[in-house]
């Protein structure tokens, strides 16, 4: 592992935040669980270490847990994706926020339904200006398989950011739990991201498998980083 | 090979066109190329059939040969799409329309931006109503690639639809030139496959490679169609 962070997980009670948190404590960065209820955020993360037998995992607020982080990562439903962020906001200046918000509006979330601007994260960066940087990444990965230690999880990263640097940070984080993270151009570009997972539930649905995922192809076999 | 159509690939002198054009041929279907010069469409038909050694290829108008055809492909340009659709319309009543079509702006190719709808191939479906079938696809396959007969496509084909059925046919048209089709739900679901489109060309920018693709992971290994 190229450096140990201190990783916020907005959202970090939740299927995909909790799937994320439990692979990178195992890979051993100290992850806080947030939540918006603070004594819950701790109990999952007892029960995460429990799972585990070790790794540094803490839960609280989400206000506290981006306080104390070096990345915030965002893991909350789409509808809470704002309230969340402005919540944490003042807590976020200078650092990187990941945000892995789908906008999926239920109940047809096998739908695309984008926002009118296309993409939600691109809107997050939009109100947070440039002392936030902010990258797309997770959107496609299955919480089904993250959460199951036992095989690795066979998806690439899509990574949007308007900050190459910050990007690569994010690639580096993937790499950490097994995964391929691809550069995939500037924040606009999540709008496919978050649209094709959509897609990836309605394939779940048709062919009843628990969590498809994406590979790209016809990149270098060596990623030049 | 299930069935052998007649299929008309408007745009067929264009470099995705022509590639699927150049497999379909080779796979034995009846193939017509369409251009807004006739002429143009002709003599790109010889040089397929030169190049094939074989193959019922030939063209036209886009107009006479969106006629002709059992399935009609749409291969131009985004700025084209509208005003070709608007020229066969006519032609189109009762069969499947595979729109190809991605909402690329130029000069900024590598940036997601989406029609204000989400999906170009949508607003099509709508404008021509229920009596086609708009089916989307072979967005994110690289031209590149398909029209290198020596090597198999490493690339999904997403295939998005209001109409099942016509999706299966799709799914098979997309088998009989080597391509495992997908079905990726309804025809909004296509603003994902155009959107991506984007990325996959600034993967091909960031990593100097001639043509991204994707897969899909986590389907049953035998696809139920």
């Amino acid at each position: 592992m190229a450096q140990t962070y201190t990783i916020a997980i907005l959202g970090g009670t939740g299927q995909e935040g909790g799937g994320l948190a439990l692979r990178w404590a195992k890979a051993g960065h100290r992850v806080i669980l947030g939540s918006r209820d603070g004594a819950k955020a701790a109990a999952a993360a007892m029960e995460m270490k429990a799972t585990l037998g070790a790794g540094d995992v803490s839960g609280t607020s989400n206000k506290d847990a981006a306080t104390a982080a070096d990345i915030v990562v965002l893991t909350v439903p789409f509808a809470a994706q704002r309230s969340t962020v402005e919540e944490v906001r003042d807590a976020l200046n200078g650092k990187i926020l990941i945000d892995a918000t789908v906008p999926l509006v239920p109940p047809k979330v096998a739908r695309v339904q984008l926002p009118s601007d296309g993409s939600a994260v691109a809107a997050i960066q939009k109100t947070l200006g440039e002392s936030v940087r902010v990258v797309s990444a997770f959107q496609n990965v299955s919480a089904h398989h993250l959460k199951d230690l036992s095989h690795e999880v066979d998806c690439d990263v899509l990574v949007c950011g308007d900050d190459p640097a910050a990007r690569e940070t994010v690639v580096g984080l993937a790499a950490d739990i097994g995964l391929r993270g691809v550069h995939a151009g500037p924040i606009v570009n999540s709008a496919a991201a978050e649209a094709l997972t959509s897609i990836l539930i309605a394939m779940n649905m048709r062919y009843k498998v628990p969590g498809t995922g994406i590979r790209i192809t016809g990149l270098p076999a060596e990623q030049p980083r």
